[in-house]
C-alpha cells in the first residue's frame, strides 16, 4: 500500500516526520513517498500544488498531510498562495466527507479555557462537507453591482450552492458515523435565511427516513454557536457544510484547550482520503523542535482505520498516546505543573516505546 | 419624539412592558405606540410584518423591538414565518450596522461557562453588517444544477455580495466605535476562500487610511471562532459581514453565560435605530413572569443614547441596572446561590426604583 507523505510548511515538516517514524515502527508493508505542497511546492516548482505531488496524491492509497502556509507567501496572488493547495487536493481527489473529533483528553482537562464541568468527557464528531458550498459555487469574482442602490459600483460575490446528491452523501457518511456511536446527529443550517440550507435541511430529512435508528435534530448554525459554548456535551455527531463546518470545527477543536492533540481525516466516496492534523503550520515556532506531533500521530491512526484497513494497528497508536499522555510526557503547548516538557522529536521517540 | 413599541412573540410582551415602564419614568416627552409584528403579526393580519406596523416604524424615531417566534408558525411557507419580520425591518429601514456588545457584568461572572480569568471584565463590541450579503443577495432559490458532476440535479443556491459602499459605510461606522474604545479593530474575513471577503478586506484596509489612530488586524473568521474561546478579552471591536456576524455574535453573547443582559443596536445612515434584546423569544417560558427583561431595559438605554439623543438617560438607565444587580436581585436565568430570586415584573420594577 502506498502513502503519499506531503510535508507542508512551517512546523509540517518536523511533525510529519514523527508520524512517519510511528508509521516505520508498524512494520506494515507500507510504501511511503514524499513530495513538497503548499509554500514548499511553490518554491519547489512555482506552484502550491504541483502537478507531480497531485499525481503521488491520486495513485497513493491514503495522504498524509501535515500543514501549509507562512507569512512570506502572504503577497502572492491568490491562486499561488499556500492554502490553494489544499483546496487543490480536496476539489482532485474528491474528498467530500471531513469528520473531526473533538475529544477532550482527562489529562489534559485543565488546558480548556472552558470549566471542567462543562468539558470534561467531551467526544463530539463534527462532519463537514469538503467540496461543495461556496468554497467552489461559480460564479465569483468582482464586478460592477448590476441592481440596488449601489449599482454600478464594484462588488465582490460568490455562490453558495448545494446539489441533491451532494447533500445526500454527506448525509449518509454523517448517520452511518452516528450509527457507530450515541446515534444522535445534529444538522447545522440555516434554513430560515438561506435556500441552500433549507434544501440541506429538506434532503438531510429525507436520508433520515434510511436511518431510523439515529436521533435527527436540526438546528440553526448561530444557536450551533452558542450551544458549543453552552453545552457542548450535549452534541454527539453533527453534520454540515463547508462554510459552517469550517468555522464550528474550529471553534470546538477549541474548546478542548489542545488543539495540538486533534487529528482529521477528508475521505472520498471510497474511503480513500487525507489525513491532516486540525492545527495550523505555526510558522512562528518552526524549526524550534517544539510542536506537538501528537495531532499528526493520531492522524495517521485515522488513516490506518478508515483507508488502510488496519484498525487494530489505528487502536495501538492511539493506547499509545494515551499512554504517553499517563506518563505525563507534554510538548510545550499542553504542558502543565506536575508534567514533564519535552520536544518534538522525543514525543514521536515516546509514542514509538508505547507501541509496544 | 416618536417610538414605536414592537414586542413580537413569546415573551417579547412582557419584557418590553418593563422597558416600557422605564422609559415612563424617565419623564420625558416620547410618545409610544405599539403594534404587532412576527407572529402576533400573522394573527392580527395574515403578514408577520403588517403594513400598518412597517409604516408606524417608518415613521418613528426610534423602534424597540421585542422577540419573534414560536414552533407554532414552523409550518407556515417561509415568507409567513416570524423571522421574516426582522428582516423585512432591517431591509426597509436601511438599518445596515447592527452594534452588539458582549459584556461581562462583575457580579454574573459565575454564569459563564468559560473560566472567570478568562472572561471576567470582558467588553468587546462586535459590529454586524445587517442588509448586505448572503442574507440579501440575488439570485436564490432551488434549480436545475447547470454543471458538475451533479448536473441536472436539483440544487439550492445563494448570492453572496458586498459592494464597495455597503463595506465602507459599516467600516467608518466601526473604526468610529473603536476610535471611541480601546482604538483597536478586528475585521473579520475568509479572504483566502471568498472573493466577497477579499474585496471587503481590501475595501475596510482603505478606509483605515482615514483612521490612523486605530490599529485594525485582520482574522480569518474560523480563527476568530477559536480566539473567542480561547482568548476573547484580546478583542476590542470585531466588525464582519452579516453571516459571519450573525455566528460571531452570537458566540460571543455566550461566552458571558447571561445572554439575558445583552442589547442590541441596528443602526441606520442617521442614527434611526432599532433595538432589540441579544436574546430571542423564549415560547417556552413566555407568560410565566419569568423572563428577563434587563437586555431589552438595557436595548431602551442604547436608543436613548444613539437615535434620540440622551444619553445621560441612557447612563441612568445603565448604572440602575448595575445597582439592581449589586443589590443581589435575579431573574432565575441568573439567579445564583446567595442572591434574591425575583420575576419579570419585579425586576422591571426594581429598575424604575433605582432610577431615582
Ligand atoms: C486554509 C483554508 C482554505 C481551510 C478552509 O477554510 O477550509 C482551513 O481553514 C481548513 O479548515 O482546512
Ligand atoms: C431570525 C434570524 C433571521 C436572525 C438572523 O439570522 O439575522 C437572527 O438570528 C438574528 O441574529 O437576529
Amino acid at each position: 500500500m502506498k502513502i503519499a507523505i506531503l510535508p507542508g510548511d512551517g512546523i509540517g515538516p518536523e511533525i510529519v516526520a514523527q508520524a512517519v517514524k510511528v508509521l516505520n515502527a508498524l512494520d506494515e508493508p507500507f510504501e511511503l513517498e514524499t513530495a513538497p505542497v503548499g509554500g514548499a511546492g511553490y518554491e519547489a516548482s512555482g506552484h502550491p500544488l504541483p502537478e507531480a505531488t497531485l499525481a503521488l496524491a491520486q495513485a497513493a492509497d491514503a495522504v498524509l498531510f501535515g500543514a501549509v502556509g507562512d507569512w512570506k507567501y502572504d503577497t502572492l496572488d491568490r491562486p499561488l498562495r499556500p492554502e490553494q493547495a489544499i483546496l487543490g487536493l480536496r476539489k482532485n481527489l474528491g474528498l467530500f466527507a471531513n469528520l473531526r473529533p473533538a475529544i477532550l483528553y482527562p489529562e489534559l482537562a485543565g488546558a480548556s479555557t472552558l470549566k471542567p464541568e462543562v468539558v470534561s468527557g467531551l467526544d463530539i464528531l463534527i462532519i463537514r462537507e469538503l467540496t461543495g458550498d461556496i468554497y467552489f459555487g461559480q460564479p465569483r469574482g468582482v464586478r460592477e453591482c448590476p441592481d440596488g442602490p449601489f449599482k454600478g459600483q464594484r462588488e465582490g460575490f460568490d455562490t453558495m450552492r448545494y446539489a441533491e446528491g451532494e447533500i445526500r452523501r454527506i448525509a449518509h457518511v454523517a448517520f452511518q458515523a452516528a450509527q457507530k456511536r450515541d446515534k444522535r446527529l445534529t444538522s447545522v443550517d440555516k434554513a430560515n435565511v438561506l435556500e441552500t440550507f433549507q434544501f440541506w435541511k429538506d434532503i438531510v430529512t429525507d436520508v433520515h427516513k434510511e436511518y431510523p435508528d439515529v436521533a435527527l435534530d436540526h438546528m440553526y448554525v448561530d444557536n450551533a454557536a452558542m450551544q458549543l459554548v453552552r453545552a457542548p456535551k450535549k452534541f454527539d455527531v453533527i453534520v454540515t457544510g463547508n462554510m459552517f463546518g469550517d468555522i464550528l470545527s474550529d471553534a470546538a477543536a477549541m474548546l478542548t484547550g489542545s488543539i495540538g492533540m486533534l487529528p482529521s481525516a477528508s475521505l472520498d466516496a471510497n474511503n480513500k482520503g487525507l489525513y491532516e492534523p486540525s492545527h495550523g503550520s505555526a510558522p512562528d515556532i518552526a524549526g524550534k523542535g517544539v510542536a506537538n506531533p501528537l495531532a499528526t500521530i493520531l492522524s495517521a491512526a485515522m488513516m490506518l482505520r478508515y483507508s488502510l484497513g488496519r484498525a487494530e494497528q489505528a487502536d495501538r497508536i492511539e493506547n499509545a498516546v494515551k499512554a504517553v499522555l499517563a506518563q505525563g510526557l507534554r510538548t510545550p503547548d499542553i504542558y502543565e505543573d506536575g508534567t514533564r516538557k519535552i520536544g518534538t522529536e522525543q514525543m514521536g521517540d515516546a509514542v514509538v516505546a508505547a507501541l509496544a
